[in-house]
């Protein structure tokens, strides 16, 4: 037996409450090695005397293992478990002991796994409203001029032109307040805005002030009737907050630039030596970007300050989550601090993090409830763009990235294809070779998955765009330009979205093509160069090539 | 090769700062399988560019798996990395992908792991003295009655009779000080006492009042008198802090049992209905015992209340630590609050958990410093008193343990053989047919491991005792009942303990030995009934049965 690949961790994401008396275990093994496992299990103070046995289902497997759990409803929620395996070579028990071939329950105190009990401010609670989302990411310089263009005097770039990092197109919030009903009828019901706030750059993750709405967007006033109305249509906001990094041109960076250890934002940033000085950069900053000095949030003055920053703009404008920038570079102890203050502020407000990597170490529930998926993003493109997964690793990979975190963390993920940071998913396809075929089997992956799916603004309408700043071209709202294919498929993919109820989702793969199941919904993507005929919900169904197919397990038929 | 065993992750005991800009990184496969492990890094931003690559170190081995280390200085902390395992089937690389046998650098930002910066808040930071500690419980209400017997009239045990639950036998605080020589002969530096503070038990775990000495023990002016005596020899002290549960006699429960939901305090406990009622226990409470209500340490008013008690002591009497009673039930919100609260107060006060298992989801730098290591006391137990570990399951047990977690946790363990909790070690020995050797190899392997050794009052004099009450019983002042070989065999270890400089730590077993190397001094363990002879720092040397030897490896002589 693989006694190296049996796992279990308390307090962890094989073994987490999602709700004051509920409790979910997993137990991980190698891939076909255990038949079956049970938990014995008995409140905490009665293990020597009296103990219950239960069978766990098989979750799902990876390449490597297979994953076990068990959902148990608790009256008192002191639990102590182990768990018992049955294999080809017979029972194990597994413990803090290891596995092991016979177990002391006498001298088992010291041994057990434990849930030690579950305090009901350790829960890490589902934001409400995160099932139904349909998110839609806008890059605001590019996406609607609201205000006439003529009085913008510093726009630069003629829309529809291709940018460079120092265009200006002229964007702004009243233009998003104008397309609501576009968005709406698209299905869209979550915006998330990259920043708003006063910056000189057009993409504003240099912040210059953290209370105000850029001018070139409309200031406060045109972000007041934008929340205002988008809430007025049920609609939610997320917004960008850039804590990593501040502009330099920022006045709280300017006064310590002036004044030196004398400024009382000195110990605000890392500063090497009495003064930070621009041109030579002798000071923490972003990447590179000296124009952008890095935040020390291990100081509590500038804790207090963003996080009242984060407060500010839900007590004011009612937002409904912060999507959190270079959140990883940023302290725990300033996270843990600003999500308690942000969820006794607003408890439903979403923390969505940019992660670019496995981010379970800032998903235990104290830090942010979810991040950029790009984990998904990048299954995606291995699969259906770069063929380095076919449609096993695909189903494979994708079990692997849902048991990084606890039920309630997945389905706070924001599930992308691309953003502002990437090249665009079509692109990508495109130059592998592949085309917008490719583009429509991700978007359904995309809206299949557990968490909340994010359109990056322009991929319904098949916008192209290289890396940054190509990524981020102006909306073309000529339609006669747009690729009906995809718009379709968008639309109707919103619509089976909005048709799933299970939170279950299993991921499989049977004569090349990737099934995804979600409840009563199967969907199976042929990422083949041939047609695959099989039997699928109880009849014969033809799969094109480079195609997916949506189909109702309940009525037998084709969604 | 086993794939499954191949473990890393990011910000955990696998990849920990120890300091603002020295991060160590460990790899786990499993044993004997990966011949030499590289590490492949680069400054995060230069990640595609230029990458570096050095060698890891095969740090331990337990009975599974090999564990390898680097520890990086580093000038820039963020830090992009993946691993190059060299086995005998070929070299693969091991990062977010899984082990693989090609790796794309190019698109490897996906995929790599990170150390994204290193936060000077998130440093899990070593309290200064925890090398040098060695610590001494003390049960205080029976360790030495300072005050003359005959103003207690509440004292029904006669000093040297066996102890029931309810006996009082009358020792005090300032027993402990008049007895401060003869501690700081034994060797002992560190005082850890059972809960002082008002309470109508003998133990006091179920206190009354949190800002008052216990009058049975002195009350506040004897504990004036002890922690000024004891700091002014150099010595520390550590208070119990139960805040996992109240006494029922405690006013604030009071309240609420005549006013229930009209008290303010009706929040600080979890009560089924409108007011608590004793005789039902229709609320939570510890283990069973309904006069001792479990306090809701979700409620931020109890949280800033037991912040206040935990505060006021370090304040007020300067003590040096806080043993945390029944942590593991106690909310980790609240836990995050009070060590914010109490290192600002303190940096150097210490936080040692009672928590019996793996507690490694409160040991990330975030709630405690350590725990009391039941771990440990487990493992000699199975190795000297039950026989269940050879040699090698010991060492390997012991590597294991370590590996739990990071570094600087481990020093801060409080590494213990019994405690007020458990039948003292001696006894448990005897119970199996052991004898006296068994403690003192039991102490050989305390006083070699890394983290504070904690003797048990009386443990020195050969004290024994089964389960509470028993293992609580009144120390006797009679040297002439001394054994004097375990007293002698303390005071030995403990001179020897402080001879130790090196915080590295090598298990092994040989030839029936459990080899202990702690820099220049190896501790030799014989847990057999004969005699073993074999060559060691160069010498060849007879260990008899049951027995232990401590050789010098520079100057070749025993110890």
């Amino acid at each position: 037996m693989n006694k190296q690949a049996v796992y279990h961790a308390i307090k962890s994401n094989y073994s987490f409450p999602v709700s004051d008396n509920e409790l979910t275990i997993r137990l991980r093994a190698a891939k076909g090695e255990v038949r079956s496992a049970d938990i014995i299990y008995s409140m905490k103070y009665e293990w020597t005397e009296k103990r219950e046995r239960s069978p766990m289902y098989l979750l799902c497997s990876d390449d490597l293992f297979d994953y076990f759990c068990i959902k148990m409803a608790l009256s008192d929620t002191r639990l102590a478990y182990i768990f018992l395996l049955h294999t080809e070579e017979g029972d194990f028990y597994f413990s803090e002991n290891g596995v092991t071939e016979e177990y002391n329950f006498k001298l088992g105190y010291f041994n057990f796994f434990q849930c030690p009990y579950i305090n009901p401010g350790d829960v890490h609670r589902e934001v409400s409203w995160v099932r139904q989302a349909i998110v839609y990411q806008i890059f605001v310089e590019r996406f609607f001029v609201g205000d006439t263009q003529d009085k913008k005097e510093y726009v630069n770039l003629k829309w529809g032109d291709i940018p460079n990092p120092k265009s200006f197109a002229g964007g702004d919030l009243d233009g998003i307040r104008q397309q609501l009903d576009y968005l709406q009828e698209l299905g869209v019901n979550t915006l998330y805005l990259t920043p708003i706030f006063e910056s000189c750059s057009n993409h504003k993750y240099d912040i210059c002030n953290y209370f105000r709405v850029d001018p070139m967007f409309g200031g406060d006033e045109a972000f007041r009737r934008l929340s205002s109305e988008a809430h007025a249509r049920g609609m939610r906001i997320i917004l960008d907050a850039v804590f990593n990094h501040c502009s330099e041109q920022n006045p709280i960076f300017r006064d310590v630039v002036e004044k030196g250890r004398e400024s009382k934002y000195y110990d605000w940033f890392f500063i090497r030596g009495d003064k930070p000085d621009p041109e030579k950069g002798n000071y923490e900053h972003f990447a590179g970007c000296t124009y952008m000095p890095k935040i020390n949030t291990n100081t509590p003055a500038a804790q207090e300050y963003l996080i009242s920053v984060g407060k500010y703009w839900i007590e004011e404008y009612g937002i409904d989550g912060w999507r959190l920038d270079v959140a990883d570079e940023v302290s725990d102890v300033f996270w843990r601090r600003f999500r308690a203050e942000i969820k006794r502020t607003k408890a439903d407000v979403i923390l969505i993090a940019e992660n670019w990597h496995d981010a379970y170490a800032w998903l235990r529930g104290d830090e942010y409830d979810g991040i950029m998926n790009y984990s998904l993003t990048k299954a995606c493109l291995d699969y259906l763009v770069y063929d380095v997964f076919d449609a096993q690793a695909m189903a494979d990979r994708l079990s692997h990235i849902l048991m990084r975190n606890t039920d309630q963390v997945n389905r706070m993920m924001l599930n992308l294809l691309d953003s502002h940071d990437t090249e665009r998913f079509l692109t990508l396809a495109k130059k592998s070779g592949k085309d917008v075929r490719s583009l429509l089997c991700a978007l359904a992956i995309l809206f299949f998955s557990v968490g909340m799916p994010c359109i990056y603004y322009g991929t319904e309408i098949g916008m192209e765009g290289g890396y940054d700043p190509d990524c981020r071209r102006t909306f073309d709202w000529d339609e006669s330009h747009w690729n009906k294919t995809v718009f379709a498929a968008v639309k109707r993919l919103i619509g089976v979205r909005k048709k799933i109820v299970s939170e279950e989702i299993n991921y499989a793969a049977q004569g090349g093509l990737l099934l995804i199941r979600r409840g009563d919904l199967l969907l199976a993507v042929n990422n083949t160069g041939s047609v695959i005929r099989r039997v699928l919900g109880g009849k014969e169904r033809e799969i094109k090539s480079y195609d997916f197919m949506i189909i109702d397990l309940i009525k037998g038929g084709r969604l």
